[in-house]
């Protein structure tokens, strides 16, 4: 695979009350020119990761909207996966390039989010779900709480240990200029933050959030004159599982990112270990546990202490740090900007670029996108 | 360009009250599986082109809610843009292929229209406008009949000739077993309709519709066992223009249709003479007239007279025929599976399988699917 990331850019995550989803577009788009140097009239198509612009603002043609708004006229798509729109966005661009018809297109990851009734977002967020979720009134903390349940019984898992998740990921947010959280979280305030879907508890869960990333990507086709920022893709790997939790074999793990892993570590030539930084879909706090494991950094039941002992965390970390950027929980999850912005932050990771959240060392970082309770998983990994 | 079409299938179009989407999508799938003779453990990648399950069935998680639905546990993606969906969702996986990432894939072009009041549908197809134009009430017959009103203005074309498409595309869809429609028209019956938004009357628009089709694409390095009904793509192209009329240079041509043709024609090392089928996209009576003209058929100006001629019409066309399955006129527009069907007419015309509606001698076929008032254009040209 030999697809190069040339320019990235994120706008602050968080409630962006005063910001259309226009001005993020062009915010993201344009920042993402600006880094790689390269003019408007390079890109040769649009790629849109967007999961709610129809049931929420009643746009369905993003792709041709974004293209007018940012005057490229190129051929444009909006690409849906739920949660992980943004990087089946991604991974839908690497394979245009690779396919010879684009050399130079842009990913734009975007959701608006906070202009709507909160009760409107959630009813619409179960759209990610089976038939008989939605039907009979499931929420998405309600499922993930489900998940939390049976990892507690089967492996000990503690509220303690989701705790450690919200802890850790809003310590690295709060480095993060970009991120909707910058105040550290105590286990107390966790502990007694208002039950959503027990066991998970607010402060289990990511934020509602507003917010577009994007990236320029190209094929070793093109020189590109700033060759010391580019960061290759190695790997970009897609897998599905059933919508519904009720169809699954098991729930101790999500099968979906277990099998993108497989393949993209295949791809890339390299095992897990190889990895310093990972951006994963801490959606709650059980998800960061579940990825880990099922990622294959630590056997089943024992990420949970890990990463209360620090072992993923920036500054003690053993040889991973896990979620610089803050994740879903600390840095915001615009659903479909989520899968976009986790590459934007290792880019700049592997760039050395990442100010006080800096991981030492980086050379090899991966990220992983969920949509819904695991019927999507994306997986990329990249290097300098 | 080395994509082969090895199995197609469509559902009937029209009002299935009693069918779900469900059925729909195994239908088509399944179809297309056992017209290439292949298991679906071979597929290894699922594309879906749809517009509207967000905005009418709460549903977006599509491209897994359908790889569960019909026992397919591969990468699945959604695929929107407005009712060039199922043309984007084909060129997205013929790139796909092309990229070496998967092999054999299906493309699923569904829309399920007609559970829902025609308010709300046509309230959700103004997804594919511009925000002037949806904010401010208009409809998409309104704006055809703006771009109808402009082509009466600068050639001299008339209401008969506009009813001359309809009638045309009712005969041809009176061949068509699969078609929403198999009454003849008269001009008197189209002239004596209701008045939708002149000059544009009922029977010059496509109906509401439910259906699916679909294709299974592989690339060459795949060995097909029935190669003689193996029918290539020889070019994929997409070309976007301003979301709204208001921005547009020129209202008597579709810039992006113009431009994907170009390309089309470029890739496929082609000219507009070689073609002896098309499908097209006649949502709107005007929009054939447009077409033609913007493909290359004929001259700004000319072709109305000649489709009056009956120049492209089965039994008497000169050297093309068009929209032989009876277009979105009379074949019915579920809209993301318009853009496959065309396909699937192609590749039946192009085998010598269209029954009573074969086009004599055709050795090349193009489709032509467009999203809203002209935001975006998909070309496909195929050779057998």
């Amino acid at each position: 695979m030999e697809i190069s990331v040339i320019g990235v850019a994120t706008t602050k995550f968080g409630e962006l009350w005063s910001v259309s989803p226009r001005a993020l577009a062009r915010e993201a788009v344009f920042g993402a020119l600006d880094d790689a140097h390269v003019p408007l009239k390079n890109i040769q198509a649009l790629f849109v990761g967007n999961m709610l612009s129809g049931m929420l603002g009643g746009q369905e043609h993003l792709g041709a909207f974004f293209s007018e708004e940012l005057g490229m006229q190129v051929p444009a798509f909006k690409i849906e996966g739920a949660c992980a729109s943004g990087g089946l966005a991604v991974h839908t661009a690497v394979n245009s390039i690779l396919s010879g018809q684009y050399d130079t297109v842009a990913v734009l990851g975007i959701e608006k989010m906070t202009d709507h009734r909160p009760e409107d977002v959630a009813t619409a967020l179960m759209g990610a779900g089976s038939e008989e979720e939605r039907t009979s009134g499931a929420t998405f903390p309600g499922l993930y709480a489900l998940l939390a349940r049976v990892h507690m019984k089967e492996f000990g898992t503690t509220v303690e240990n989701l705790a450690a998740v919200a802890i850790k990921n809003h310590y690295h947010a709060s480095l993060n200029p970009n991120a909707q959280f910058h105040a550290l979280l105590t286990i107390d305030q966790v502990m007694r933050s208002t039950a959503i879907a027990e066991p998970l508890k607010l402060l289990d869960c990511s934020p509602i959030s507003d917010g577009a990333s994007a990236l320029l990507l190209t094929s070793k086709r093109v020189k590109s004159q700033k060759s010391k920022d580019k960061i290759q893709i190695v790997a970009s790997a897609v897998a599905t599982d059933t919508l519904g939790l009720a169809q699954r074999e098991t729930l101790t793990e999500l099968k979906a990112t277990r099998e993108a892993a497989k393949k993209a570590y295949s791809q890339a030539g390299i095992t897990v270990g190889d990895i310093g930084v990972i951006e994963l879909h801490d959606c709650f706090t059980i998800a960061e546990i579940l990825a880990l494991e099922d990622l294959g950094l630590y056997k089943k039941g024992k990420s949970a202490e890990a990463i209360k002992r620090g072992e993923v965390t920036l500054g003690s970390a053993k040889h991973c740090v896990v979620n610089p950027s803050g994740g879903l929980k600390g840095c915001g999850h615009p659903v479909g900007a989520t899968g976009v912005k986790q590459i934007v932050e290792i880019v700049e990771q592997l760039r050395g670029n990442a100010g006080k959240r800096q991981v030492s060392e980086a050379r090899i970082g991966l990220t992983h996108n969920v949509g819904g309770s695991g019927g999507t998983a994306v997986v990329h990994i990249l290097a300098r």
